[in-house]
């Protein structure tokens, strides 16, 4: 079992050590071995290779079998050009990985909710699977580029059936396995793209006869998010749309710290990092919420892995951890106690056996 | 002052009454004189005409000064090929009048904010104004098309230099007016077309120096409008973004039925209609928010024919009602009194004077 970290930037770092300290807890439990190798990728990668993709990454990436990654991104590589950005090893490593499917589950945990913008009544019960479409769309259709003398300017949303094909199918197949209750999200009232997409999607829905399936418009998604979060099971939809809503969702529950995503594609290689970003505002301070980068291990090992009695461990062992009151800095559990990153990761740890 | 009226579908034939009746109080009290003509748009137009854009309604428009609009679309029109449905109409009016320029205020009303989804904590204070481009980028571009015998398919985000500055322009001048500060939307970090628009962001700030500018990924945008709403003043973005965004805000104080908008060009004509849609559900029912469109017709007189003080009144009016308890079905306000779409209209216009 080949996994390559990528720590990347800001508090990645520090939410690495978390993860590592997970999984050796979960072979030695298990009598696993997992082969650990750390690259560079973002803004460290720039630092030190002059590029935030560099070949050896790339490489070792190919033949791993799951990619952990901790955050990239900071102030310190805002100004360069675009295409010298920490975000361009990741949509780099996206690309050439083939992961096209982005899994973003949204659940509240109850004694957090507390911490939602939502009113507790708007935001109680909502547990949302959002799979976006990772590797087409607008992040890479050609041309992209200045025309006219710099006096206009072309992005291209393209997309190939098979592309819409298979993250269909995975989301038809992800509603299969939970509530089964699917949200296409699509723009069909303006672009082709999304008439083709809900085409795709009504073709589909015969293969999964006990998957209900609603359309809805991106706009009209990006409302019924707030008002009835409660009201998704998954939702599938592509690259850019994905990537505004499920920010979106994310801050529904309070607490962003904790999400974990997956990228994968269809035999079981993934990268998976939480959703929080690098923060360099609370970087090297070492308060950091290890819990999204601890789940996206979970969900490692599960999608890749196939441990679904591992990965159900780990999730039960960050429950009752919040059971038991323990929270970073970024969230607040009333009369428990606030920790550091090293400490929460040691009591996940602990409550794992 | 030419007014053309558009009732189309839905609860927008209801509607366009209040705003009638709002009109000629205006006109009596300040002794004005509206010339008002209506015509049709959308899936009434489609019913009529076999087009939800009538050369008739195009021409009528195209000699006025301002246009009311109700509301277009219905389950009736959903199954029409793209090209005949009745979004259609209102694609074209905005195309080719040059419409550019969207304002979509959210304010929340205090007596209304408890029906807000966020915790009054959140909501409480917001004030925004989101300029949405109207009329380029991924709603207009070419080619947008099926390739590759169907296994293909094809969307353009295009913007010409001057299309990206004549908006931007329009929203550092809103901003000068309001509280001066100015956040532009982008995805910066993905497409060349936002790294131009940023560029240009940055050009004219120079040319505002009283005004604060923010940059904010579209996705980050997403997020900070639920969780810190308050944080906005004036809000900018291209077509697309400013749909999704624009209708993500108008949840957010919980009274959708009251928001209008304007769809404006340098010129000063406009398009005023009311945020929320045709509302099949309780169509012909005579319970219908008059409020949106009746604060739609305070922007016309404001944006068009620059009667501020008659823009105020209505405005002062619309409050008063509230004040006194006053609401239609899709609101609530404890201890008042339910009311029809007749008599909210009403009671707005006796409050008029
Ligand atoms: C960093 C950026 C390019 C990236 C994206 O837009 O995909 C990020 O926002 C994400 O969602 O992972
Ligand atoms: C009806 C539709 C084409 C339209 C749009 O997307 O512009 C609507 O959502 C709006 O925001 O006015």
């Amino acid at each position: 079992k080949q996994i390559i970290l990528l720590p990347g930037d800001g508090v990645g770092t520090e939410i690495m050590e978390s993860a590592k300290l997970v999984l050796n807890a979960v072979a030695s439990e298990f009598g696993h071995s997992f082969a650990l190798h750390q690259h560079a990728i973002g803004g460290d990668a720039i630092d030190q290779y002059g590029t935030p993709l560099p070949n050896e990454t790339i490489k070792a990436c190919q033949q791993a079998d799951a990619i952990l990654l901790g955050a990239v991104g900071g102030p310190k590589w805002d100004s360069l050009p675009a295409n010298l950005r920490p975000e361009k090893g990741l949509l780099g490593i996206r690309k050439s990985l083939g992961l096209f499917a982005n899994l973003r589950p949204v659940k509240g945990f109850t004694s957090l909710l507390h911490a939602s913008p939502l009113k507790e009544s708007v935001i109680k019960g909502s547990d949302i699977l959002i799979i976006r479409e990772l590797t087409g769309g607008l992040y890479f259709g050609k041309p992209s580029e200045r025309r006219e003398n710099g006096n206009a300017v072309v992005d291209t949303l393209y997309y190939q059936r098979s592309e819409m094909e298979r993250i269909i199918d995975k989301a038809f197949q992800s509603a299969q396995i939970r509530r089964k209750h699917l949200t296409s999200v699509d723009k069909a009232n303006v672009l082709e793209s999304s008439r083709m997409w809900r085409e795709i999607v009504n073709e589909k829905s015969k293969d999964y006869p006990d998957v209900t399936v609603e359309h809805l418009l991106v706009d009209a998604a990006a409302m019924k998010l707030v008002t009835q979060p409660n009201q998704f099971d998954v939702m599938v939809t592509e690259n850019l749309f994905g990537d505004i809503l499920s920010d979106e969702a994310s801050v529904l529950t309070g607490s962003l710290g904790m999400l974990p995503s997956a990228s994968i594609r269809s035999d079981g290689v993934g990268l998976y990092e939480p959703v929080h970003g690098s923060a360099p505002d609370i970087a090297g301070l070492g308060i950091a919420n290890p819990l999204g980068m601890i789940l996206s291990v979970a969900m490692m090992l599960r999608h890749t892995f196939h441990l679904e009695e591992e990965a159900t461990e780990i999730e039960q062992a960050v429950h009752e951890t919040l059971r038991q009151g323990y929270y970073t800095p970024d969230l607040h559990i009333k009369g428990g106690k606030q920790v550091s990153t090293k400490e929460m990761t040691a009591i996940v740890v602990e409550n794992m056996t």
